[in-house]
């Protein structure tokens, strides 16, 4: 099968640190570009200090099939080495503190007098525009700025934020989103753009049914739990089944048909307290103490099955030994096991951006910091065995 | 300020119900491409029945900005209406039930077969290869089987959802990303490719944390309410304030120096029992309660801004009323405040893909169902007016 590089011939500065960042320059190396992640000399937050030396799980499969340089952006020399890159680069992408590399001359303005073509992407907590644009976020502040712990838990519970760490990744995504689109637009440009994702905003889209009911009802009721956010359909929650849990859910009229089927309770469908989904909503408890009655009865996976037979919209609640072993994910090539030195042998992840009948590029195992200065600042910048000793000397790389 | 408009130029058909096809339509419409949504003769899921003709405050919008047409895609003059349209389309989305366009002749080989250059994009629950390609998946049961329930809420409760729909928008995002990508490939070869967007694959990534205590404890520990997933960093956690919550992180040293200060507790950051992040871990309820201490003397906002200015990472727990007046998002441009009809007055998000220095395009309000047909069938295919009173008659359009 032919392998998908959709971006192949782009080459990529890539300033990310932890996870929104490096999510983005993955996606990008995965997409066929060549990826530069560029570390301080003591390597990125998620790499160093104090951890192995081609860090933990989350760095490797993050940062897999990216060339590894070093360059102290704080000194004068390794700023011109960055200016000196970004002549052959078309792409650098950062997620540093709000105008961290401004402040050493490395904006984007400044930048792209070097090279116009150049595409700079920023991705931060709040943006680059607006009261808070210098403030500092990581996930969880996010979750709560964003109002996604305010409705996830239980109605007597606190705010509770996702597991997730949804904010990062989003944003991450919706920048390699902006990446890609600027790289198409300066197709009939000629001219670079400046992206500028800011988590925040990645974020409100997501609590689109919450905010449905908000408009409508005026006010924001109590935390429902599993159920849906406006208590407006039903059944739509997750039930106890004899090994674990699953989730239902039915929209339609056709779901809970199906679902009466699946039970073996097709009269049910014609019961009048449960015949319009206002009904259903308004008999939430009653209804659900049905469903669960059945799924009591069966293990997860045999209601997995069959409820699929049937039509019906389910799932098993999978913990994370039933995920990274989940057939399908590897069946379709989404997860590989893979041995990384200083991680041992683990379950690494494929680029969800994935096309029909081609296979994703395979990714070399994470480098080590600074493994490709030397080669990468004598091919692309022409520098020679003394000069790079001296930068080493000085801390530079 | 000039608009962003990086897909100018670029016609899509959009088949999206709900909120993942939806939203991938409705990036691009804000990109800038020409989007028609096409729904059945009685309106997608979101739209109706049985609701107002323009549909909720969720419908309204995601769908600004979109030309809205009616074809019946049962009946053989519909199908043949795609195929016609298909020709003068840069890409066609679509989320239905997995195997839906296919079953009517529509499927991306079919359509290819048309117009080779077409960009064809599927984004379902479990993608389009791999045991369960035919299985049906919304968002609550994609967060049960992706692991996302499993690592939500309390230790000693049950598996919890989160309460945004991110697995419906992480896959609209990642749909988008996959279409531009081909997109900027066709520059390059001329033939379009087909996006395969599997809602699960896309989730994996954003449980990396837990993932990585997983593969370095070999098992999944109980679930840690608001704290530190792999409970190895603190302080980490929701705190009380007088009037409500805030989140606090605190990562590196760095932080964990500056957040003392701005508790005005400078000699903290030299206590023993604190002096590195294994041993703020360790002693994380002791730490906890000394944080939430100062956290229940002050209010949210103050606690936000004093900590901001420390250069703690902070903010509050904010609920939807502060969310949609957020002040920040509003400076920024991200919401406005418009009219709808059916909808009332409400607050509308714009792209999360920004470019600095440019605004996103203004999007007309929703249109109602099929209010282009008659419009778009006559200047796209040059069909008159009888044809169309016909087609109209026949239940086609």
């Amino acid at each position: 099968m032919d392998v998908a590089e959709p971006l192949k011939g782009v080459t990529v500065l890539d300033f990310g640190q932890v996870y929104n960042g490096p999510y983005c320059g993955f996606l990008l190396a995965q997409a066929g570009a060549r990826v530069i992640k560029i570390e301080s000399t003591k390597g990125e937050t998620l790499r160093g200090p104090g951890r192995p030396v081609n860090g933990t799980y989350p760095f490797a499969t993050l940062n897999r099939g990216k060339e590894c340089i070093t360059l102290n952006i704080k000194k004068k020399e390794g700023q011109n080495l960055v200016r000196r890159l970004v002549e052959h680069a078309d792409v650098l992408l950062e997620n540093f503190a709000p105008g961290t590399l401004a402040k050493y001359g490395l904006g984007s303005d400044e930048l792209r007098t070097i090279n116009p073509e150049l595409i700079y992407a920023s991705s931060t907590g709040y943006g680059g525009s607006g009261r808070y644009k210098d403030y500092l976020g990581m996930d969880i502040t996010l979750q709560a700025m964003t109002g996604i712990m305010s409705v996830t838990g239980q109605a007597d519970g606190p705010p509770q934020k996702a597991g997730a760490a949804l904010c990062d990744f989003l944003g991450g995504i919706h920048t390699y989103a902006g990446i890609v689109s600027a790289l198409y637009e300066r197709e009939r440009t000629g001219i670079g753009s400046t992206v500028d994702v800011s988590m925040q905003d990645c974020v409100f889209p997501t609590l689109l049914t919450q905010l449905g009911a908000y408009f409508q009802q005026g006010e924001q009721r109590p935390r429902t739990g599993n159920r849906h956010a406006g208590l407006a359909a039903a059944p739509y929650n997750v039930y106890e089944a004899k090994d674990g849990h699953v989730a239902i859910i039915s929209i339609r009229e056709g779901h809970w048909r199906k679902l009466c089927e699946a039970m073996g309770e097709a009269s049910l469908a014609s019961d009048e307290r449960f015949s319009s989904v206002h009904l259903r909503s308004k008999n939430m408890d009653e209804l659900d103490a049905k469903v669960e009655k059945w799924t009591r009865r069966h293990n997860k996976a045999e209601i997995f099955s069959k409820a699929q037979a049937f039509g019906v919209i389910c799932a098993p609640v999978q913990n994370l030994e039933d995920v990274v072993n989940d057939p399908h994910l590897h069946e379709r090539g989404s997860l590989v096991w893979q041995k990384h030195e200083g991680v041992g042998e683990a379950v690494f992840f494929n680029t969800p951006i994935r096309f029909k009948g081609k296979n994703t590029p395979y990714l070399k195992e994470v480098a080590s910091l600074g493994e490709h200065s030397n080669a990468i600042l004598s091919e692309m910048l022409g520098l020679g065995k003394e000069e790079l000793e001296v930068l080493k000397k000085e801390d530079v790389i």
